[in-house]
Formats: C-alpha cells, structure tokens, sequence
C-alpha cells in the first residue's frame, strides 16, 4: 500500500453552518462540491465536508461507538488496486467493515478499519484521476 | 488561512501495536520517529500516531467528548503565522482551544476547534521547513 492519503473527510452535523465556517477561513470549495458534500483541493489530497449519520454508514461504523468523526480516503488506480488493498489490510489485522464493491457516486472502494478504530476507504474513483506522484488535483 | 491539512495525527491506544499495523501495510515511519510518536510521509503530508490521550491534552479536547481521536494539523512559515490564522479561525467563530504559545518540541502552535468539534493544530515547527508548495518533507 503506497503512503498516501487521498481525502480526509470530516463528518459534520449542519453542512451550511460548516461550509461557512471553511469559506470564513479564506477557502475556496471545488466545483466537484454539491449541495450534499464539499470538496477542498489541499496540497495533493482532498478535504471533504458530508453529513456526519451519512459518512459513519458509508465507513461502516457507527456515530458516538468510539468512531472518530473522520475517515481517512486512500485512492488506488484500478478496481483490482482496491481489492488487493483491501486483502492486505486484512492480512495485516484490520477488520474489513466493507467489502470491495461498487458506490452509488460511480466508483469502487471497501473501507477498513485499523486496530485503533479509524476508518480507511480504499478508493478507485474514475472521476479523480491519481497523477504520478500519487496525487489528486480537483477542478477549481 | 491556506489551502493545506500538513499532518493528520491519529490517536492510538497502543503504539506498539498500530506501529506494527501500518508497517504491515507496507509503510515505512520517517527518521524522526521516536518511542512515543511515529511519523510517515503521505504525499506532501505526514500521518501521525500518539497515544490517544496525550493528543487529546494536547488537542485541547477530551476523550469520549464527542472528539474524533483525530487531530489535523495545518503548519505555517513563522510564529506570526500561527497568530494570524488563530485570530481568523476565531473571527469565523472557531472555539480556541489552546492559545498560541510554544510548545514542548521547540514550536509554537495554537489550536482551534470547527463548530463540528474537529480540532486544527496551527502550528511552526523550525525542524520542518515547508516547502514553497507548502508540502513537509520528513527525513526518511
């Protein structure tokens, strides 16, 4: 597995109140942003801004059971890239909260979570192409 | 405040146990670790691992307070920086958590919590020059 994170997303509980608080602090969303989810390009990687309930059954844990509020994205370049991850982690001792399958926003990614309890989805995302070094790059 | 998250620190409960995790994956820890703190590059980033409750004090939180057991860290160019970015997170009506001041590794941080509870380390660090993009490069 490659040292990278690809997105950080943090679980929110009012979008509009959070999406204003980020503006104030002089930043910029991308256009991927919608009105469900915010995007914002740092450095090579992506913060992202969801609803808390929605991003702690997308990681497959649940809100206040020791999950952190946050979960951790590392973006692959094939479907197979998730599948081998996937597998690695468990190897390695992770539990497996969601297996390797397609998302409803057009990707493929399962999520593991590591001994402490933090969240990682495993992402190949077509619409978010990794450069060489690893990175992602938003439309502005 | 610039578009940039320079390190993700996750709270652990065991570091023997995550260090072995994360090098299970593949991982290789920075030069700079140390017996109590682990270091990794990731991208232009560094992930952290600390004992869950050194980084809540450190954080300015409490654990099982509703804190993520996450903590990000946005890093600047001098002291004045951290001053600067304080001053608007709490102008964008940020808690501040912990006020500027030096800190016990040779820096000087302030931290700030988002109206989600997410805490934002805003930090100098001399031993970790960013580079003009704003990316840290650990020794490896």
């Amino acid at each position: 597995m490659e040292q990278r994170i690809s997105m950080v997303t943090l679980g929110v509980d009012d979008l509009a109140r959070a999406r204003r608080f980020y503006t104030a602090i002089g930043w910029t969303e991308s256009s991927d942003s919608t009105d469900d989810i915010v995007f914002f390009q740092v450095g090579g990687s992506v913060l992202g801004l969801w609803n808390r309930s929605a991003l702690a059954e997308d990681s497959g844990v649940a809100v206040g059971d020791g999950w952190s509020g946050v979960t951790l994205a590392h973006n692959v370049r094939s479907a197979a890239e998730v599948d081998t991850v996937i597998d690695l982690a468990r190897s390695a001792g992770a539990a497996i909260v969601r297996n390797p399958d397609a998302t409803f926003w057009g990707g493929y990614s399962g999520v593991f979570v590591d001994p402490d309890g933090h969240p990682w989805e495993i992402a190949h995302n077509p619409g978010w192409p990794l450069a060489p070094d690893g990175s992602v790059r938003l439309p502005t």
